[in-house]
């Protein structure tokens, strides 16, 4: 697969990335950090396999399917955990979409 | 420093990293792989601290300076190397041209 | 899972990086590169994982066991084309065999 | 530099984002997670620098001495922060410990 091919997908896990870290960074901010905790995990876990995702296609890695289908499940969990919190946050309402907005991606890619 | 203000260097960062990583690749299936050492160790080395740069910047990194400036160190060394195959390798010139663009976007970033 | 309970894990993904950072290096310094192209790409895509899966193993990620799974696949690989070189390059018969054991002890978190 | 140059000031990274990433997620089970949120942050950033140097070390990368420079000053500030809580947290003064181990190491590989 070219690396055009996987311009799409790449794009998606940068841009979650950047939204991970960003509801991350203002999770840390809030008055109610406790009720953050799984958020703040769930951002860093999602933010480093979107990073190391979008290394590995923009590389033409042999293990883009595996390493984007890990990616899904990842990026489903933080927006599923960042969706509890949509209504309150901005942060996590827009981390929520880049997130399935991401896992989708990445399922097209690795199926 | 907000999420917005290090819009751009993230834009830049991100660019660089994903010309590197494909720089890498098609340096790795030239013929001529010898020609090509320095431009493979440089490449992984400025996409993986260009990947950095990016994950620091967007979650509002305290260090984001001082690692930006290191970026850039990485970025106008890679921009060299890359440069000397740039008549006869498009990737190298496009690799180029991202990561001096990316050098000069971090050390504003640093300054 | 505790932290305690990953450390063996831990200990040969990290043992594994560096083996495999090691043979990169050595391998991008062969006379005869061309023959090398494979051992290098796979270095680095073993070299990362396994960084990766340290630092999850590390954080106590609730991904751990899929992040190893996927460690444990790269790592086999890594090590049959390391494995190839093995009796002309000390450097590749030293990164099949850390290879090797961290695939058994990502299996074994994974399972 | 030889890699085995580098063996003890790798030991002491690896050590020091295993002691980071422990401490981040212990941090992030206290009952008192409001106080530890420059810790939080400061383990990531500490436990990311860590694994970067290691990497950068362990593939003979030419910028190993400024990567160290800069892991010594993120070592140095995440050290002080859990200094600060490590009467009453183990994790803290474990950390600690290991980021002071750390900043060393790396201040004499840089200088």
């Amino acid at each position: 697969m070219s690396h055009e091919q996987f311009k799409q997908c790449i794009e998606e896990c940068l841009r979650c990335m950047q939204e991970c870290n960003h509801c991350y960074d203002a999770c840390l901010n809030e008055d109610n950090v406790q009720m953050m905790r799984d958020c703040i995990r769930l951002d860093r876990e999602c933010a480093d396999i979107c990073a190391f995702a979008a290394q590995a296609m923009s590389r033409n890695s042999q293990f883009a399917k595996e390493i984007c289908a890990l990616c899904a499940t990842i990026c489903e969990a933080c927006g599923n955990e960042c969706n509890k919190h949509a209504a309150q946050s901005d942060h996590c309402k827009r981390c929520a979409e880049a997130c399935f907005a991401c896992a989708e991606a990445c399922r097209r890619m690795a199926g």
